[in-house]
């Protein structure tokens, strides 16, 4: 079989391999797709036997174990050789799939992907990117989730990647590029954003200088660059704060019966916004930097979830990402040598 | 006159002087407060004569320059001796008023109330909290915006000053303190916040360990400590992302004309839940650690901000909050001379 091959862990997130397996199948409504899917045999096969799908496109590859979420990642990575997670990255590695997606574990995942798979030449640290939602699309946040602290040349890495991934993945031409930071001004933040400026501002991206963070929600940026410690806490506030608001709005609106009214009247305006600050409408979290895709899934992923995620990794694929960033940071590592007196 | 003594920046701040002097006088409905106006002459006068007030309790201190929020913050307190917010700085140095509040230049306001009115002893770096609204009150954020390179002992001592405040000032019993962090457990984190968790544990706070941002917005700890890159980043998103999502929940009112109408008797619960994102309910940011009390009021504050401002100044001069901050560092630094072999 030819085409693009997505490994899927079977087994990770909070209601696998139920909703895995069935957000499997529905992916190959693409035609250009073929499914690996990664887990334990008899639990598998039991949810797939539900469906009816062109069994020539989807592979199941036994994996007798699971990492927890509590497990010690690098510990984990090394003593369970049959786990879903070391099973479907150890296919990437042997050029069996071009990316895999998992709502497992993270910490493993992202350990496991980083010795596993392997850094593109010339990148110094993976990233983890974030698709947040916001007044006019999407933004990009990364890092979101792997270096918690990181220095001025990794950020522009990671500007790098992201706006590769923003404009082949999410079609966004010249992706405007914002350095996360606590005022608009140059000599504004810390030390690690101070230094970044320069960094970006003498690089072939379209920087648009600091970006404070009042202005992400309006779409100020369509990437959005920062330490994983920063990046992470404001993924996680968005999700909290929004849920927060909403059951604001809901008991504000429960307060009296005309208000109540209205809010049966609302319903279906509110339902489109929960959609907004939905997870499963995003398709994951890519982590960029690795010799091939690996996405991270939210553990509370339901098929949709899964399936977004996989049409977005074919995307991915096919538009030959892995190719433009390794090109992207070689023209920089290029450069470097070249003002070392080369 | 006796009592407690409030200096007000006439100058700073969108709408001043106008909406300065009016929120002053407001604020004497509190008989214990009395203001020392500082700003021009003429138009302080101005305004005072649209009012009707007691006299003895609204003193004018003339100051005939201002200083912008584009000015480099200490050259701007070095040269304009006469600006407002010198003249208030000044006001808290020779004792004459127990508290400065300022909708003025933020960077001026803090490098000027460091070298004018001087660190309480024992205290590393001044501290800038913000009340935060969440589900069930509010939460203190600090640091929110002084230092964005933070040492994980600045930390403790941010927790302290938290607790203090939240204590004293918002009448919260044995406040929880919560370092925010990308994790739940204590291994999680960056180098600052690994480091700061065992100081914050073997405290007297009511520590509560390691608190990830999806749970700020449902009210989980009372005092959120964190450096000021994080912080000021929450905090200007908060603003941001409330704003966005307003204006995402109308768009979709709009939608159809049932929505529509029912948005319409809706309308007063939308009312309640903007006022809970209203900075000028608040009542400005406290900037902790300092001999007197300096706030700094959003840009943007209307009268009743600038009232509410006072009145919550009024509240920390009378609960003796410099005294007990003294008091919980100075603890400290004896405990640290004890284990240091004296």
């Amino acid at each position: 079989m030819g085409g693009i091959f997505i490994a899927v862990d079977a087994m990770g997130g909070d209601d696998a391999p139920r909703e895995t397996v069935k957000g499997a199948v529905e992916a190959l409504a693409d035609a250009r797709v073929n499914i690996l899917l990664v887990g334990r045999e008899d639990a598998v096969k039991r949810e797939l036997s539900a469906y009816k799908y062109d069994a020539a496109r989807i592979k199941l590859i036994g994996a007798s174990e699971v990492i927890g979420n509590d497990e010690q990642p690098t510990s984990a990575i090394r003593q369970k050789k049959d786990s879903s997670i070391v099973k479907g990255l150890n296919l990437l590695k042997e050029d069996r799939a071009q990316a895999f997606v998992s709502a497992g574990a993270t910490g493993a995942l992202l350990t496991g992907a980083t010795l596993i798979v392997g850094r593109i030449k010339g990148v110094e640290r993976p990233a983890l990117g974030a698709l947040l939602p916001n007044e006019k699309g999407f933004s990009f946040l990364i890092d979101s989730g792997a270096n918690v602290d990181a220095k001025p040349g990794y950020l522009l890495q990671f500007a790098k990647m992201g706006s590769i991934y923003m404009e082949y993945v999410m079609n966004i031409e010249k992706p405007r590029v914002g350095l996360l930071n606590i005022g608009a001004e140059r000599e504004k933040g810390n030390a690690l954003t101070k230094e970044a400026y320069g960094l970006l501002e003498s690089s072939e991206l379209n920087f648009i200088g600091n970006l404070e963070a009042r202005d992400m929600p309006l779409g100020a940026a369509d990437v959005v660059v920062c330490d994983a410690f920063t990046g992470n806490v404001v993924l996680k506030y968005t999700e909290g704060f929004a849920k927060a608001m909403l059951g604001m709005i809901k008991k504000e609106l429960k307060s009296s019966v005309i208000s109540k009214l209205g809010a049966l009247m609302a319903k279906g305006a509110f339902k489109n916004l929960k959609k907004s600050f939905d997870y499963s409408e995003v398709g994951g979290a890519p982590f960029l930097g690795l010799k091939a895709l690996v996405v991270k899934a939210h553990g509370s992923s339901d098929a949709k979830a899964i399936r977004s995620a996989i049409t977005r990794c074919t995307e991915f694929a096919e538009k030959g990402i892995i190719e433009k960033i390794s090109e992207s940071i070689r023209k920089d590592t290029i450069k470097g040598s070249e003002s070392n007196g080369v």
